[in-house]
């Protein structure tokens, strides 16, 4: 069991790791995509003090040669859920599951609002992840909204399973070939079911379904962790970045604007400092 | 008139400096130290992401290029007073007055308790600042507390004013040189007097004078700002480094553990941000 659990490989995620290690913590770091991804595409940062004028590349580079010297890995899985097991928390991540002591999410912020219909049906046709319940729809029909290019192999290991797939991808130029696979470029805007998903919804038209993967690199805060208290989509927390679940702390993005990186890497620090404070009283 | 008041050269106010800029505020950025001096003692920084194993020396040149390569300086002078002038702020600092609509508190901590009977007497004996109160002890006795070699100056003009002068420097090799001069290395623990300060006493001992001027890097925050809420000896604010006082915001170890430059330049951000959405609002 690990003292801390970081979630995601942002600014935050990273400030976390880097003095989870510092303190000398065992802690485990994951995250659907390393810094150097995420960062990547920002133009000009001007207002990270002491680094002027970098490009979002040589941030993203800073970010990464920073961990890599201190021997910080990333563990490059997205958490799809975290349940309170008593006097800890256990993560689900692809298929595989970690524990911990304390979390501390630095999911960065979700822009998308969550489909009409999706969170009634999680578990129940709604899924996030293919290795954890690809199976239970080995031979059916099912929809499979897919945000980002590198999720591809997980739609087409659901092809391998399922009957009939319905990819939506979010982005141009999807690549997935299988002679199952049927290419929607429209957003499902509806889930709809009686005790389960039996159908997807768009602007005109809808298809038939057992059941819809989304595959997103952030699921929602209070999705990723029932009861977890957000506000406008933000996870509320207070300045030293406590959540209203104790043993929870939130950093960056995730916790509301002003969107910056270096307001995610100070909230990244003050969370690990949290946590250990928090880890010293139990 | 400014729109916003940065006071401190740390961290804290210089990243709360660099984003006023950018985002094209009309502000004045005040500090006793300037963000080279006060970083340089420190050793290795290695939690500053994206600047591995910094040297604290390295680190503030690197502040430092950043702010000038902005075009961004820091008017060096100790900010004694803050007062709510009815919608705005006016703070003395030396002989100067400012004035402005929002005041961002970077002051860091202050680990000095106030002597005994210091915050009684304010402005009955008790004074910050040489150059502004200086006058009215024209040839009578007081003492002065020199926290810094680099007040000297300020003892030496005292000197040239009062009749007597007992000078209690915290530092070694005090070199303030005057006849009216009498050095006591010993700290004082207690301000006393009627209506006006009149002795000042040490463990052994205790003198007779007029008045005591307190020379430090930075002055108490509830001191600075009458009325301001602090909790053992931090400001209280809230996630969006608001205070208890409407326009005045606060950033950086003032606020409170961890004491970490991370968290400060993170702060000094925020609180330029929070400072924007109220003068909005005005």
């Amino acid at each position: 069991m690990y003292d801390i659990a970081i979630i995601g490989g942002g600014p935050a995620g990273v400030s976390a790791a880097i003095n989870a290690k510092l303190l000398n913590k065992n802690f485990i770091w994951l995250g659907g995509v390393s810094v150097s991804k995420k960062v990547v595409l920002a133009e000009k940062i001007k207002n990270y003090p002491g680094l002027p004028d970098i490009s979002g590349e040589n941030f993203g580079t800073a970010l990464k040669a920073h961990t890599e010297s201190m021997g910080i890995e990333l563990t490059e899985k997205v958490v799809t859920g975290i349940y309170d097991t008593g006097g800890k928390y256990t993560l689900l991540a692809g298929d595989s599951e970690y524990e911990a002591k304390t979390v501390i999410l630095c999911i960065g912020a979700v822009n998308e609002k969550p489909i009409e219909g999706e969170n009634e049906f999680i578990g129940r046709g709604v899924s996030y992840c293919a290795t954890c319940d690809g199976f239970a729809y080995k031979g059916k029909t099912i929809g499979v909204l897919c945000a980002d290019k590198r999720f591809e192999h997980e739609v087409e290991y659901l092809c391998s399973l399922a009957e009939k797939v319905y990819v939506m991808p979010m982005y141009k130029n999807c690549g997935v070939k299988a002679e199952n696979c049927e290419i929607i470029l429209k957003k499902p805007h509806k889930i709809s079911g009686r005790l389960r998903v039996e159908s997807i919804a768009f602007d005109a038209g809808e298809i038939k379904a057992d059941g819809i993967f989304i595959l997103r690199n952030a699921v929602a805060a209070d999705t990723l962790l029932h009861g977890l208290k957000t506000e406008k989509g933000h996870i509320i927390s207070d300045k030293l970045c406590a959540t209203n679940i104790s043993g929870v702390f939130a950093a960056g993005d995730c916790t509301g604007r002003p969107y910056q990186y270096i307001k995610a890497a100070g909230e990244g620090n003050v969370a690990v400092h949290s946590a250990i404070d928090y880890l010293a009283k139990l």
